[in-house]
């Protein structure tokens, strides 16, 4: 059997091919096509890395062309062209227009890695151990990034008790609670049991808790709350940023400064792998080689990094997210919320939730993206219990494909609801 | 200046391009070449990533036809051509033939990564808390192998106390104390303060801790130990693994078989972030997605890691790795060792170590590093105060390669000790 | 000088002295007097473990008599008669008339070894390792206890960071946040980041945090929030319990049944060391030895413990608290509230605190315990940024004493507000 | 039955209770009696608490006089008459002569506490989190001294994985290897994973860990050691202090000024519960109630703890301990150690133990335990495994007191050997 070789030798740890049961071999733009051939449309953008669609043909002709040059691959943290033809191309077109004054750390190269160096570099600089984590938030799997990441099943894989992490209430979840000032009473009541910390670590809109946007009002106070206590605001724009918000940053709309800012997914442009932190020169206050990995040069990411920037700006791109997401909404409010009460949706850019938790028993989400999946679109759930359709298609989509993946999830829910 | 964008906008963390000043363009089998066109022998190997050489034709091709036919490239962990080829390539081609029955799980592309998810394996399956890892001992950044992690710098990184691991040392540190027997005592002295470890973890040659091979002997009974006490046996084969041993995998001179084994560096054959733990099936009891990571699917890699074993096993380039070493070893033993008192070699295969410790101030293996630099050699220290000069060049080395770079070698030992 | 003693060999941790610079050498129901025999009311009370008064003769004279007949004095946990008569004693005429069905546990003689007890049998029968502790708590100062004491200041002093502890917004913080209805979310949002603890602690009026009774409702629902996910319900009534509340314990007046209830200060009726632990028999499954303490045994202690009850019974003292509190509660809003806007008055039984923090500037209440002082009251101050005077007499002050320390602190508040 | 209220209504963490089945009533000098009249011999000492016998008349006298005049009992950290008297005693009596300069800090009344202070400062004034502790130590049960403690099944009581604390092997466990050359590299090796410690804490002679005095050269190196790296060395001189080891304070045998010392068990003279830690001055950096507790100011121990070094100094008892011990240690050669090849001594002062770990299967101590109680003997077992019958009877015991409870150890140890 085609699966035979996996359910043999791979772990049972693996779980997207459980749901997308085929063996996949090519993929181009926004479809991917299995070793039977069959064609799918994919909503689900590797879960935040493929912003430019599968083996974008521009990307894809620069990383051939550097392979074939025998330009270097793997440097570590040595000098090389193509990291430096991605920062002098990230700072001169992406930062410097936005009034962003970054360095640049280049950390082993996944999501959680960032995370992991945001918060050691957050903790060194204040002298604190406490960091401030949203509850719904996913910040990775290893043990740091874990600590904050709140999803009870993998902080149970943890083994361990997870500490010196305070969650506090994503401000959705108690709408009567100003969190900005609750945040202020833990930091200044000398009786609140909760250590000053180091860090305030928030995804702007959180994507594995149920794709809820943060106010930009709220991402505002939350900044200046930070400044005020001498707490670096730390923002996760692993799976947000690189376009996916509206802007390349997703805290630009608030119009705020984090202090630091992790990157990774969509920022290897190819789906290769690529994290970074950025930070501001004055936070620069490590020691060489103080958090450091193997693959921290993967100079192969480096080039297709600097070319999907290059196609983002050049294709407006990422100028064109927000018409994008406006298909989303319309499409959902017109042809899907009404299928049944209780449906809600959530999002903005081009990542948007289909809550189905008043509307239906817990699984139903996970019921759609089965229905959807047998209708050709890969698509992925995301939230408590599972309970939100999450639809992230890569920023470059066309609108023909936007509107049969949207078709697709009318006919899937109609199914599970009906 | 050449350098001075890097100056301006990376962060202050980076290292290796401290040593090694030259912007690097180009690279080829052990040659890596400059923006100024100097070329360089390699010694470093990428910290071990490069056990094939850079941009070796063989791996080059495949991967780049694999781009040209636009082979799914990013794929989490869903099923795939190209990971059922390495799946299926490595089980009969590597695993079957040693007698190794594992299980591949594919983890986050960083060996940090992989040994943050041995130990949270091991803790599931155990019940157990603590963790024994060998003092000398490197495992990673992420808080979880930063706790195994011995380097004080790195740990100080941390920003707050690391816990959960009890470090024994090291056969080597204290030659009267039986290691084995310390352990022994410690997990059956009801009075020894130190919990029943989940798992023992070693390096079977430590690198980063100064290039010292541990005993088969002492790993045959270490496995015993663990087995009586239903302790995982955890080999870290990140670095020593992959043939540089001399073996596929380093573990295989002594005969034992490992619970639980950490790979990545050269299992992505190109320098292409990759990362697997391979356990033995009754440990299997994952939970889907209960440790996952963005890039664990990274195919581009799983191409390129099936092309590096088939030309590994194809050339014949494992079976040459001890005849090599030997060339390394009578070098050195013949024309550096006698060059000053208390100079002290150590390795096997390809992995070898000239200890200053005893013949010279603290700096100056790091010095020698400068003088080879300065001759066209890239080769990196390690150890205890940084006091060994580390030979690690890939397996693909020629002969004339090899003792090219032990001559630059000799001459720099020459220089920093007149 | 008197106090040079003190001054040069003392260690710099004192504190109440610094304010109360007398040295005392005799005491007497609510009195005490100092070496040159200048006579204080006291409205302290020892912290809380004065409720019988200053040597109240009827307990000193079994304590007396148990020392002239050579009473066995320290006996561990043997079995004694003085020990068995305690239980019996407590068991028939406190727990079952009461309806409460109890174990004891005797604990090394100090509250915060009761508090460590009782966390430690929580984990231990719920197999969980996070505890809920309100913000605003006091609950010991050894480290399984610090980890729930809220006073930053105390916190800091343990010099690594205290965990395994998530404190909840005490009910009267946050008043439009529901705090059952956030306890329960926690519980229950499996993204949360909040584990399921083994017990919620709580004190029923929080006497360090300020003098904040607890509503009634709110505990019933306490109780049923923790009944309803199998979370152990803790009440320290270290302080408030033995009869200041108006009832012998505390929770008496919400008409509940904690799982774990901590007793100390005055459950040894005179001053002397005693803590015990009750908790419901199912819950009893401690090995032998598993928490213990050289000084758990404390005999003499035991007899003042029965006396004292028997004192407290049969003359009707925890009867009378109410009606004294009351007098207190008057005298206050009448005299000393309309001497300043923004003063409050907290408080039930013979627990009552006067709030300075809406009237006057951080550190008035401190300066009112000095004019106290000055006027022959000792009194303590409580609370955030030690902002509320602390009211806490013996139960068995006389209603003039009362009246007397009353007009004391009328006149004291006079000079500090003016 | 006697004993049905303690089995029905006292926790099953009771324990000594379950050797020493009777109902003790009486005690004088080292005798008690239980409520059928029947006598005992006392070779436990409540654990250490009862160096100067049961109910010495001499302190007992002291007391009751002292409750007589209703000096003040109960009184935190204020200064008392009582509290002076210990001081000026204790510093011009015990300290000053044998050239100790010590500051007083009075603590909760257990030995615990006392090892939580002393570690808490250790921390504050290194500002370092580890602390180094010795395999085989018991240093208390409330978590931060149980992080010290060893015995497994306490420490699994704590029910969360203990932290902070790197056991050190006791130097008899390994007799191969250099103790303190073992810490010295842990401390210098920048690859050891140990940090540098806040403190070593030692018991001069491990009691729970089975009657094991330390070396007194190897005391001094471990002083060395400590001064030479700004760590604190912090005896825990609760069971061996106070006169037993042959001095007041054990590690004068060794020449040594530890920085910080606990004392705690016999330092209240008469079992009343008190503790202290001494620190050097210069030490004192403690800020006011940074470490505090409610019977901290245990006025009655204070008046019996003076009453006792007086009785000690003046009758000469300490000076005596030496005596005594070798009718022990000459009793249990000649007479004991003969009856079975494998039996061994152990000890110093007034702390023997004699164990059987090779002579006799694990529980044989117990045993014998029970056969002494038979015989009117109570004695306790302690170490690995509880192999150790431990001999620790009053100070003032008389000496045909202890060849009678000797000869009876005889017979019961011939009745669990045959």
């Amino acid at each position: 059997m085609a699966n035979e070789v996996f359910e043999t030798y791979e772990s049972e740890v693996r779980s997207y091919c459980r749901k997308f049961t085929s063996v996949f071999q090519v993929a181009k733009g926004s479809k991917i096509w299995d070793e039977q051939g069959r064609e799918y449309l994919d909503f689900f953008d590797g879960a935040g890395a493929l912003n430019y669609g599968h083996n974008n043909d521009f990307i894809k002709n620069r990383v051939i062309s550097y392979l074939q040059q025998d330009g270097i691959i793997h440097a570590l943290d040595m000098y090389t062209g193509a990291k430096r033809d991605f920062i002098e191309y990230f700072e001169k077109n992406i930062l410097e227009p936005k009034g962003l004054d970054y360095k640049i750390m280049f950390t082993g190269p996944t999501g959680t890695n960032a995370m992991e160096a945001a918060v050691k570099l957050a903790r060194k600089v204040t002298g604190r151990t406490n960091v401030f984590a949203l509850m719904g938030a996913f910040h990775g799997m290893t043990m740091g990034a874990l600590s904050m990441t709140t999803d009870m099943a993998s902080r149970k894989g943890a083994g361990v008790p997870l500490h010196d992490v305070t969650h506090i209430p994503a401000p959705y979840m108690f709408p009567e609670l100003d969190t900005i000032a609750y945040m202020e009473r833990l930091v200044t009541d000398d009786h609140s049991g909760v250590e000053m910390p180091a860090a305030l670590v928030v995804e702007t809109v959180q994507a594995e808790g149920g794709i809820y946007p943060l106010d930009a009002e709220w991402l505002r106070r939350a900044e200046e709350f930070c400044h005020k206590h001498g707490i670096l605001f730390v923002v996760d724009d692993i799976q947000i940023g690189c376009g996916r918000s509206g802007n390349f940053f997703s805290f630009e709309r608030a119009g705020i400064k984090p202090d630091i800012v992790g990157l990774s997914k969509s920022i290897g442009g190819y789906g290769l792998p690529m994290a970074i932190v950025l930070l501001k020169p004055e936070l620069d206050i490590w020691k060489p080689g103080e958090h450091n990995g193997t693959f921290r040069g993967n100079n192969l990411a480096f080039v297709a990094a600097k070319a999907a920037i290059e196609f983002g700006l050049n294709e407006h791109i990422y100028e064109d997210v927000t018409r994008k997401g406006e298909i989303i909404r319309e499409y959902v409010e017109k042809e899907i919320l009404p299928l049944h009460e209780g449906l809600e949706l959530r999002g903005l850019g081009l990542m948007w939730g289909i809550d189905f938790e008043k509307a239906a028993p817990a699984g139903t989400a996970r019921k759609a993206v089965t229905e959807c999946f047998n209708r050709g679109l890969i698509i992925e759930q995301a939230g408590r219990e599972d309970c939100v359709l999450k639809m992230m298609p890569a920023l470059t989509i066309s609108d023909e494909e936007l509107k049969a993946g949207l078709a697709i999830i009318k006919e899937a829910v109609k199914a599970v609801l009906s």
